[in-house]
């Protein structure tokens, strides 16, 4: 089965088109946890069983790991471990470089950390994205539009008659046949999503970029989904992660996640309908 | 003093432009050291007793030690801290993310692991690459021009009367005023340096992509090169550390770097006469 048909059984069965980002960051989590030697790992165990029915993948973002240093490493194998086969996992690790480089990136994250995708940087071009490809299981979510201000600087740009991130997604889509190319979009440019929803038409898409940062969920799935309102995935990590910090934290979290699940079918039943 | 000051230092000092890239690979180390537990470390020091006075720089390419799991991190850590404070250490792990990951980026790499600099993506714009130049002190090498095939794919996409990665370099100069921007700037694409170096007449170079990828010194050096003689990091891994795979690897890695560090002098004599 490859990476697309797996995320479209597991959003079937899930009901659910919701990733929750695992942005934990250590000063952000409750106060009696902070303390604990384990304080991370705990309340990445406390979010994940208290929403894993609600989500379709979680999404682990390296940075706030890695600033653990190898203790990091190690949280995020554990915490990869937690998460139950049934929901797809995200390495958002934003990594690419030369054929052999990303070859070892492709190896550490999605054999030996076994994730299901990663965050793929366009940059350095075919060789060194495909490395990440060859697994038709396994998939990539390629940057295309991100949904921070930087955004503007260089993916914008008009190239002939398109911009660098439609360039990107034009592109890209020739180097796989393996269904399992897909592309960051995010939600705070929600009319550009539907440009990149005409070149890839049945590209998986990760959206972030909801809640903090504008995005609208209405948008995203009108502009987003696939006629059948599937393919994307819409990340949420804060307002979710930090929805309260006290020791209700799982069960707030648990509110949070169903308000935006049912938040997000509300608008794709009247794209259906 | 500017991470730009402490390059132009370490250079004279040295009298070398030479960059010593440890991608340093399990599987092609010497038999004797494969088998022992610490190998790669052991490696690592090996190389580095015997080519220190040789090098301006040691590069650690991240993907190399990842794929080793929290094992790659510790190895990581203890390589940095065999390189004497004498010599430039950068950390080619090409991160890139929305500005609070980048944070937790600089802050895991350039301060938790004390590298005095990072190669970065520029995908995601000024907000994705300013954490990364707060401190003075510590470097930038972004992405404008890689030595891959790949690069062909977007960096040399014409944007109005420039390129893509002509672009890149033009623009991210606004970012900073630390004297620490530096760039990426393939060997393999030698007559495109001159235009980099047009365009960013002071700023320090990573090149990579002479020896095996094919680029000439000579060129890198008359392209490259600040007119009186500096400016530039010219990298060589594999040449230089598999130079023989027997016990007397670091041997021939001397004997290899220093042939390097001479060659790159030579034509450097050239140009300063």
């Amino acid at each position: 089965m490859t990476f697309a048909q797996r995320l479209h059984t597991v959003q079937k069965k899930s009901n659910s088109l919701l990733c929750i980002g695992l942005d934990t960051d250590m000063k952000k989590i409750p106060k009696h946890l902070q303390s604990k030697k384990n304080g991370v790992l705990e309340f990445n165990k406390q979010i994940i069983e208290s929403t894993k029915d609600l989500a379709c993948a979680y999404k682990i973002n390296f940075a706030f790991y890695e600033v653990m240093g190898k203790d990091g490493w190690t949280i995020i194998e554990k915490t990869r471990a937690l998460i139950p086969s049934s929901i797809l996992t995200i390495a958002d690790a934003k990594r690419g470089d030369i054929g052999n480089s990303s070859g070892y990136y492709a190896n550490a994250i999605l054999h030996e950390l076994n994730f299901d995708s990663i965050t793929v940087a366009p940059y350095m071009g075919k060789d060194s994205v495909q490395p990440f490809l060859q697994d038709e299981k396994k998939g990539v979510f390629l940057l295309a539009l991100t949904s921070n201000e930087g955004a503007f600087d260089f993916q914008y740009q008009q190239i002939g008659h398109r911009k660098l991130f439609e360039e990107v997604v034009a592109i890209s889509q020739q180097w796989t046949t393996n269904e399992n190319l897909g592309f960051v979009v995010g939600a705070t440019k929600s009319t550009d999503i539907q440009s990149v929803r005409k070149l890839a038409p049945a590209a998986p898409f990760l959206v972030p970029g909801i809640g903090a940062q504008g995005g609208s969920i209405e948008d995203v799935v009108k502009y987003g989904c696939t006629s059948d309102g599937f393919g994307v995935l819409i990340n949420a990590s804060r307002s979710i992660l930090y929805a309260s910090n006290g020791k209700d934290f799982a069960d707030a979290a648990r509110n949070e996640a169903m308000k935006l699940r049912d938040e997000i079918n509300f608008f794709r039943k009247r794209l259906i309908r």
